[in-house]
């Protein structure tokens, strides 16, 4: 009886892993379709998304309500419920959003480099697509949109895994994207969405190299850990922001004040909010007292080191305090006897996604960022600029910390991959 | 007992495994000295290399000495011992190598662009190393100076396992490259050589993550395909080269015929010599006994497919033939009937390598550019190109067949990731 149940379980993982499998091959077919397609076609192709998905606004409200009743009956956290909703605002900003990747350049054929060796073959280096990108995500559905979006735009082909929770949401939205596809040039393939909310099809879906070429994990740490664990493709994990502003002895005192409660309190829950505040020793008695006021009238609540709370009062701040994404409206603060000191703990506690300094002193500001090892090394701005749109670099999906391929803000043209186009007449290698 | 031996094991590798730990914190922290290095103390440090190893030579030789006798007695293939064999003349063009590099423009500090926000805040992309990296090779012993060298001049620290019967000429280049960085502004401890041939060690320092920023696999497919499944770190594999010509209707005799015999015969033990021949149905009974009898001369021995088979005396191709990377005197054969039937069968088989199309017709170039996505794609010229020196890249540390961060010959700036510096004066998110 248990042999026959075992046997009827790893029949029905193979059967869900065949269609995995099939996703993948037909996303390859249409990745190739894509190799060739011209800008135009991609333009019209995201308009005509945008405007089913505008029709279709009140039914995918709909859809979403489903997950969000779900969640709710779940006892799933506020923050994530409303992370999940689906208004029609929310719709419209999504929308906005794929017109807005349509109107972008597009980065495929660009020729990064031309050149003519001495043997007389010339060599273009031609950016090309990805190829088979699987993206997994949680929570939020307009990463859906936004997603396809951008790798439409990049002429690749995409294969969408989102959270449980926003299952008929990402479906809804992927049904219209591959309805607006019916009639333009890319194939409907070139957008799937897996329905099957199995993990281990996940791990299935990441082991297939030579299928899938690029995983962009995007969600927490552990999930981004465990797939690049499992994963025989090339990942880009989007984790962790462990932001620091560092203060420094030559700091402004009002930039100061500005600077750390925008970086906090603007939209704390995201990778850009600083989480832990660094400030000289010679800076704290001068400027902390009114940082610390300043937080405090946004209900912040301030973890300090000694030093830090003999100049203002505050909890106690542990160890694991320095490690700690909050993602809401907890700082910890630290006093430090240099910026090397700052640096150091930057070194062995951040997650090179952005970090800043506040100072008058150039050479200070110079020292910081030459050593500094992030994606987004700040002078004197606040951390929450780390973001595509931001940064004058269009939407993006999503925020790298590793060092491969991309770092910080992954757009379009991240979205890439180059090939060498080498022309002769004849020659060869002696 | 049992358990007694199992603890004794168990303590045993622990014990390995600290010491390969304490390798990638020493790697970590020199990594953090290399980022400020000026380009005259890299460049001074690798001139520095190469004398020293150009007076040990003869030490280098009697250590190379023996690993080549160990072969021997192991009866390793003779190609393999003549892999391993370092001779006065190679370890003169090992170091002429790493005086090259020592030339090369330093890739480190670029400002890869430079723009100003409407908010005032100046955005800088500016090129820095990627870190550590971890190398792990097989047989060759001069790859240990080159790598060394490229990995030192793009600003890297570099943890180094050769192959285990390369492990005497490892560690005696090894011990000459950090001899001679004693006295320079590189610390000893950005080149470390792995001396434990234990395997186990790898799966633990490729698990590292966050201490090793790149592993850099370099040898059999086998051996990529099991670290890009244990590495947590992000990995860049150099593999398999699976190169096709393809003879187009419109092709050259002359030029078909001298293409085909450099790419195969050349050097034939390397990842861009070619191994499937594909000929057009209409070139076939003009091009192909001219191919053949060139090839013969050489003692290439061909593998065909029935129509071939039919214009040339050669034996029979099986399934197989067509996804073996022969690195030998051996080439496969196929007529197609078109085009698009040889970019199916590159598609099919190919290893995203190299693939050439040796045509007069320019559209069908260009055709055949467009859709083949491999990271070299030539137009009536020998695959052999595909080599940084060749191209004008420069020393390579190998040719990545991935989409992901280099493609193609990998030299100095493949070698480096990139940062953004964003100095303002106070900005605020909005």
């Amino acid at each position: 009886m248990l042999k026959e149940h075992l046997m009827e379980n790893n029949d029905k993982e193979k059967i869900k892993q065949k269609k995995i499998f099939d996703i993948a091959s037909r996303a390859v077919l249409a990745s190739r379709e894509l190799r060739i397609i011209s800008s135009d076609s991609k333009k019209n192709a995201l308009i005509k998304i945008a405007e089913l998905i505008d029709q279709k606004s009140e039914d995918i409200q709909f859809r979403n309500e489903i997950d969000v009743e779900a969640a709710k009956e779940d006892n799933l956290p506020a923050a994530l419920i409303d992370r999940l909703l689906l208004d029609g605002k929310r719709i419209k900003s999504m929308t906005d959003g794929i017109r807005e990747v349509a109107a972008m350049e597009d980065p495929v054929g660009e020729v990064l480099s031309h050149y003519t060796r001495p043997n007389g073959l010339v060599i273009d280096k031609v950016r090309v697509p990805l190829g088979v990108i699987a993206m997994i995500y949680e929570s939020r559905p307009n990463v859906t949109g936004d997603s396809a979006a951008l790798c439409l735009m990049s002429s690749n082909a995409v294969i969408l895994r989102g959270g449980t929770e926003a299952l008929n949401s990402n479906l809804a939205i992927g049904h219209y994207i591959r309805e607006a596809l019916k009639g333009t040039d890319i194939p409907q393939d070139a957008v799937q969405i897996i329905d099957d909310s199995d993990r281990n099809l996940i791990n299935y879906l990441v082991s297939l190299k030579g299928m899938v070429d690029v995983v962009i994990p995007r969600g927490s740490e552990e999930m981004i850990e465990t797939i690049s664990r499992m994963s025989s493709v090339p990942v880009i994990g989007h984790g962790k922001g462990l932001c620091h502003i560092y203060i420094d002895s030559s700091a402004d005192r009002k930039k100061a004040v500005e600077i750390v409660y925008n970086a906090k309190v603007q939209r704390p829950g995201v990778c850009n909010a600083v989480e832990t505040l660094l400030v000289h020793t010679d800076a704290a008695r001068s400027i902390l007292p009114a940082v610390c006021e300043k937080l405090r009238s946004a209900q912040v609540e301030l973890r300090g080191d000694e030093a830090a709370r003999e100049i203002c009062q505050m909890n106690e701040a542990t160890e694991e305090d320095w490690s700690t994404e909050y993602l809401s409206l907890i700082l910890s603060v630290k006093i430090v006897g240099s910026l090397e000191e700052a640096v150091e703990h930057i070194e062995k506690y951040g997650s090179r996604h952005s970090d800043c300094i506040i100072a008058e002193d150039r050479e200070a500001c110079d020292r910081f960022t030459d050593v500094v090892d992030s994606a987004c090394v700040y002078c004197n701005a606040s951390t929450r600029f780390t973001d595509g749109n931001q940064m004058g670099l269009g939407a993006e999906i999503g925020i790298s910390n590793q060092k491969l391929h991309a770092r910080g803000p992954m757009g379009l043209k991240e979205l890439t991959s180059y090939k060498y186009l080498i022309r002769g007449n004849g020659q060869i290698r002696q």
